[in-house]
């Protein structure tokens, strides 16, 4: 059976119709059964697609539930963590990538991790505290330690057999790792090479060496740059002194992609990327809270702005109707800067050699559609009031408004990155706070002049 | 030499301070020397990040063209293409993959397409038109066709052989490819098995049958689902009759993940998210141009809103101070619950089985937020303006602007959804006309109310 066109998306409703089904009527054998058929990744699908009431119920029908958690995100991993002992979290982890079992860990108190590691065999568990040592963000905290390594003097004939001796090789093995006797990274033997060439000749005669080994401490969006512009499917992790650690695997730098592009969108709207869709209204109140609660300071500042124009506003009550138009295209405008400047700074294209091209890029976008907003909306208010005066004031307080906007929405998230601050998630909220009060000021300012 | 942390970045700026210092000075040699040095994805990411003069400059100082060419993104390589004739077109691409060469076809002119393709080799043209017969955002547009195949009945020793025979295997094979004598996909051999089994056994023994193979209509973003949740690094595409056509390989996936991934991003900011950091003003303008009109006629509604309760601003200017805030907060919050949405529509999360509990979610949040912030804004005003009225006016508004965004930003992207209307692109504009029309309506209304 072939999958067709928009199968998945369908796929999913209907296996969640189903559950949901079985559930209400209580037939738990037919769920489970459906479940156990399906891949883990799917399994973990279906549970991040359901409210929390279901979730519950799915996890208790799962068999193999090692595999599930691993391709849960962090958050829906945690709600199921919360629920287990440390035996259980040893026996549901055993037999998991190191890498996997290691993030798993990441998200228990340090009590718990002691505990679990504790119950573990010596082997798995020196293998695990190895990955647990680096940060979760970095090349040694995403990698494996299911390397296949040969020396360079052995001959490919003596590989293969060395091969044969295997049951199986680990997923994504598309090179095998070189070494030499202090287990310090050579090369690199690619299957596709071992394949096609004589086997009477040595490793040291086809290897690979003018690809360098990634450093443990590389930050994994690094990781990920470097694995998305060589193509690579697996590449090996050293330490400082050139030591092999492990490998990393195209699966796990697809999970830092895709995390990493969902990051900007995210975090503008003040969400984390890892935010479960359907975290229960105990989680999601509280984080969504701290946002209100800092919009509602800036828009206070902003009101403040206004507030100070009151007179003004009681001579010539029409400003008050147009006032926020000026401040909505500075926003709109700022944004689209904005989100341009944040894009190019996640995929590293923006930096001291090309901000003052963008600069002068946004400031004359600005200019020409300053002009023409200004031009449209003054043409609009003169015929709407019949008043040439505030139609001309409007005219300029958008042109005024749409150039800071242009300058904001450029400068701000740079000088956040400098600072160290995310700019994706500090940026929208300075961004229209600067826009409205710009917008405002500059509207009622220049009325407040023109009309006194 | 080991990569480490942030080198990567801090990399990209030396090169291009570099980069920038040679072409003011005239020194291209060095620049020509640094440049081909690099991997064409490295060069590729520095076009990409240097404005459009130096552009120009680093092309003409690029060798292997093509390979360039084909790493850039759709809007970049369309500025390229648009100088050159067929017959350049043509001898540039020579050599590169079959669906990369199709990409970079489907920017131009379907004349110049039919030049182009007449300028290549037989082989090369059947290829190459096969590939583009399949849409782009399809599995048949993304796939390449250097397939390595045997049959069922072949000793593994004899497949060994075969494949010595080569000088070399195409990048990411983790799989042979099993059909039959009409050419139709029967199974798998992966390179792991061959390396592992004894020589004696037949494919047919060991070949996996358990994965299906990939329709050539099924839309990318769903060939990009299948490999994340299968951990796949190749994957065959077959058509109807389930003949083989070619493969896909997770390098090509990962750039359908990362578009689709910025794509929510860009959209909502009126974006495309193929959109070229450094568009010229000339590209830029009009484009911001569309979505600054799009947005001043949502803001020209809002304003009218206001405009029918102009009698009451004027009784009590301080509703002109406050009404924004009670707009900009369900914006903020609507925004959220927008994000979370529309994430969870692109990751295919969110259908009819649990919208019912989404909304009632987001209801709840708003209900207990909405009390929060009416709270603390009610107390600001009562000490501010030292008004009772008015705070209870906008603390009841904003309770109200706070259920109507959630209720607004869970629905809108699922209507626009079911409409087959881009709900990144135009739920932003939709929800925020929403909570200003809402906003104003319910706080100017309700003054109203009380002061007449």
């Amino acid at each position: 059976m072939q999958t067709s066109a928009d199968d998945l998306q369908i796929q999913t409703q209907s296996q969640l119709g189903e559950i949901n089904d079985a559930l209400e009527s209580g037939t738990f054998k037919q769920v489970r059964r459906m479940l156990n058929g399906l891949q883990p990744a799917e399994i973990a699908h279906l549970i991040e697609s359901s409210p929390p009431p279901s979730r519950r119920v799915l996890w208790r029908l799962v068999d193999n539930e090692g595999e599930v958690l691993q391709e849960l995100s962090d958050e829906v991993q945690a709600q199921f963590l919360r629920r287990m002992d440390a035996a259980e979290v040893a026996e549901v982890t055993e037999g998991l990538d190191t890498d996997d079992v290691a993030d798993i860990l990441q998200q228990l108190p340090d009590r718990v991790i002691r505990e679990v590691l504790a119950a573990m065999s010596a082997r798995d568990r020196l293998r695990v505290e190895s990955v647990l040592s680096y940060d979760e963000e970095t090349a040694g905290g995403m990698m494996n330690t299911d390397t296949i390594t040969v020396r360079p003097r052995l001959t490919l004939d003596v590989v293969l057999r060395y091969l044969r001796r295997h049951d199986e090789i680990p997923a994504s093995t598309d090179n095998l790792i070189v070494v030499n006797r202090k287990d310090q990274f050579v090369g690199l033997l690619p299957l596709s090479k071992l394949l096609t060439s004589p086997p009477t000749i040595t490793v040291r005669e086809i290897m690979v060496t003018d690809i360098d080994p990634i450093d443990a401490d590389l930050a994994d969006n690094e990781v990920a740059n470097l694995f998305e512009r060589n193509d690579w499917v697996s590449a090996p992790v050293v330490d400082k002194d050139g030591k092999l650690l492990g490998r990393i695997t195209i699966d796990d730098v697809v999970d830092v992609i895709r995390e990493d592009a969902d990051h900007s969108l995210m975090s503008l709207a003040g969400l984390d990327e890892e935010e479960d869709t359907f975290a229960p209204v105990s989680l999601a109140t509280p984080r969504r809270a701290i946002w209100l609660g800092i919009n509602l300071i800036t828009a206070i500042v902003a009101a403040a702005v206004i507030g100070t124009f009151q007179e003004t506003i009681e001579k010539v009550v029409a400003l008050a109707v147009l006032m926020p138009i000026v401040a909505s295209m500075g926003g709109v405008a700022g944004n689209q800067t904005l989100t341009v400047v944040i894009r190019g700074i996640a995929l590293g294209q923006i930096g001291r050699n090309n901000i003052g091209w963008l600069l002068s890029r946004e400031f004359w976008i600005s200019v020409i559609n300053g002009l023409l907003m200004a031009l449209a909306m003054g043409i609009m208010v003169a015929l709407w009031l019949n008043d040439m005066n505030i139609a001309l004031i409007i005219g300029a307080a958008m042109i005024i408004n749409l150039l800071v906007a242009a300058l904001a929405g450029t400068l701000i998230p740079i000088t956040l990155k400098s600072l160290s601050i995310d700019p994706a998630l500090a940026g929208g909220v300075v961004l229209t706070t600067v826009t409205d009060v710009v917008g405002f000021f500059a509207f009622l300012g220049l009325a407040t002049y023109f009309y006194s």
